[in-house]
């Protein structure tokens, strides 16, 4: 039986969140825009889920959008706040180094348009602070768009702090929460967060179903347009299986969130305890605030894909980085982010547990880890060039 | 138990579709852009996919890009084409009157963005003719997008005839194919179609994906930025479930296309038999070329709402028009485009037949309805005032 610590590339829907969708397949199967009672049962239960979301998040149900996935509502999100901006001559956006591609590329894009964005620094310890935000905004700036906490490591920002700002300053504060949600206590209220991604695949929900909480009063654009769903700002006939089975998987996840934290993160801390053994190996990102599942770490001299595919041959389903740039031949950005040298960057491995994992898995991987460490080490030249003094050590 | 006759809104899912789908959720649940076993067992599948949409379209597996729906491949295939145009300074468009409101939207968008759009007149018949199309093309003509067929009347448009002249003059032809996949044999490549549109729950597969072809040599503009996934043309985690669903279901319609066609169009037969009986009404659009399932009439002196809510009481789940606009109150823009007037077209009624209809079905919808706009009749003062002499039939 293969151990599965890949929970940040995506989940093992939950019996519950299975459970949910089924009914809407065969049974409930109505479009909600129809009027008959098959349409209108549809809507029902649709309307069920919005406030479910809604009360997750601490937000109100008007305010929960759903979409296709936590990318499409990043796209979104940030397309709605800048297009508000520039309505009003502000076109300066704020985020950081090492957000998501859904996100990193949106900005790429408007900055093809005319759009300035300052990308602030991460420190070592995988933070921005509330200050550094504070400063970077000025007159024009629209938005800041921070991630809630990184898909990679792990780290989580001052988001309230962050929010406070924002919202003194008055500049519209998105984040990309999709690793954050179903994992973290999250209040959008007291945060003072304006708009808020997030996705059902990975707490235990479908894949292809998200949702973008934006704050009401904020008039959201459309990035698909067509019939009148979503109240005009998303078209398309509402995905209610998936709709159904993501608010199930969120509403489990909420109600089981303390015991599943305490948890998960004694299995990470254990697994980091255990890999720190390892010579020359650090943790990326600081320990804390850490998402209670996320372990990553880098390794002198080997490579991370050879690592991935040995570990896999065991048994053991980890990532190098993040799945979304898996086919890419460039170091993580995330880790070049927070200062990580190219060399080293290479050697990356994120395990990334859930509640389903187990002490003994934790063991097992901990020991897998550090066989096909040695192992790859015994092959490297570039380890035999480390251990001979030819070249010096990045990570005592 | 109640018949479902609202087909074209949406579909029950097969048990084959939702079969196909099961085993991505807790089993074979990994993230294709993972490097390991579990991911690329999944990426195994998606590519399986792929292969058996294109397939039944006679397109490459290349040529298929996987969205949420009809309508984001709709706004994706419009702005390509449109981008394409735009930097030869080419902004002319030639589209229908009665084109679905994913297509319809996009292109008023594009309106605003300085481009001209023709928006060729439908006959009474429900179609327009390849010659129509060929004198509206202009030297700066970059998209020609008419709907293969019609998703409130049903009419079939001469797609093979409108891409040959595309070819020939050099214009990008791309179609709304959501009504007709799975219900009609289509080949893309003898019928020149440079991008079609489709969507996996008007055919038994699931809601919440759908599909964009599009022809190798064009360069596809993405909608939703972040990931590689779909050759850098899509990002988002990929939603293998729904993918496989709609793959199985689409198969299953292909293999069935024509004894399908046959029995349903048999229905259909009737059923317009059979109400063609009632006093002053009339059936919209032509009896050929017609979906198989499609039967539209307009009963005279009634208000088609409440004709949908007293069949919904018989236990028959029927339509005014699209669902996607059914709570608008405005007459449908579709009948409005055949030159049906305005208080004729509020009194519309589509029924949407499927394979899964049966005769005694189809007598009882017969019945229903002739009993309900009777019902509705000696209530009408419209209808009382044409009895009188008092107004003139517009149906004799």
């Amino acid at each position: 039986m293969a151990i599965y610590a890949d929970n940040a590339a995506t989940t093992r829907m939950s019996d519950t969140a299975v459970k949910a969708m089924l009914p809407y397949m065969q049974e409930v199967f109505g479009n909600p825009s129809s009027l008959h009672t098959a349409g209108q049962t549809a809507k029902e239960a649709l309307n069920s889920a919005r406030e479910t979301v809604a009360s997750c998040l601490g937000a109100e149900a008007k305010e929960i959008i759903f979409t296709s996935g936590g990318s499409e509502a990043d796209n979104q999100a940030i397309l709605t706040a800048t297009a508000i901006g520039a309505r009003k001559g502000k076109k300066h956006i704020i985020s950081t180094a090492f957000e998501h591609h859904a996100v990193l590329h949106t900005l790429q894009k408007l900055e093809k348009q005319g759009f300035e964005v300052t990308y602030l620094d991460v420190h070592e310890n995988g933070l921005v602070t509330a200050q550094e935000v504070s400063d970077a905004i000025r007159e024009d700036t629209c938005l800041v768009t921070i991630m809630y906490a990184n898909n990679e490591i792990g780290t989580i920002q001052p988001i309230a702090e962050i929010g406070a700002i924002c919202k003194e300053k008055g500049v519209l504060f998105h984040t990309d929460a999709v690793q954050a949600v179903g994992h973290l206590h999250i209040d959008v209220k007291a945060q003072n967060i304006d708009m808020l991604s997030l996705s059902g695949h990975k707490f235990h929900g479908p894949k292809g179903v998200g949702a973008l909480y934006v704050r009401k009063g904020i008039l959201l654009m459309s990035l698909i347009e067509g019939g009148a769903q979503e109240r005009g700002k998303r078209a398309g006939t509402e995905n209610i299986p998936a709709i159904m089975g993501m608010a199930a998987a969120m509403k489990e996840a909420c109600d089981h969130l303390e015991e599943n934290h305490k948890y998960v993160s004694h299995l990470r801390d254990t697994l980091i305890g255990e890999l720190s053994k390892i010579p020359h190996c650090a943790l990326n990102g600081a320990k804390e605030p850490r998402l209670p599942g996320n372990v990553n770490f880098c390794f002198e001299g080997i490579e991370g894909e050879s690592l991935l595919l040995l570990l896999d041959d065991l048994g053991i389903c980890a990532s190098s980085g993040s799945a979304c740039t898996s086919g890419s031949l460039d170091p993580s950005h995330v880790l070049l982010a927070i200062g990580r040298p190219h060399e080293v960057a290479h050697g990356s491995l994120r395990l990334s547990l859930c509640e389903e994992n187990t002490m003994d898995e934790v063991m097992e991987m901990a020991k897998g880890v550090a066989d096909v460490v040695a192992l790859l080490r015994r092959m490297s030249p570039v380890w035999r060039d480390l251990q001979e003094g030819k070249r010096n050590y990045v990570i005592q």
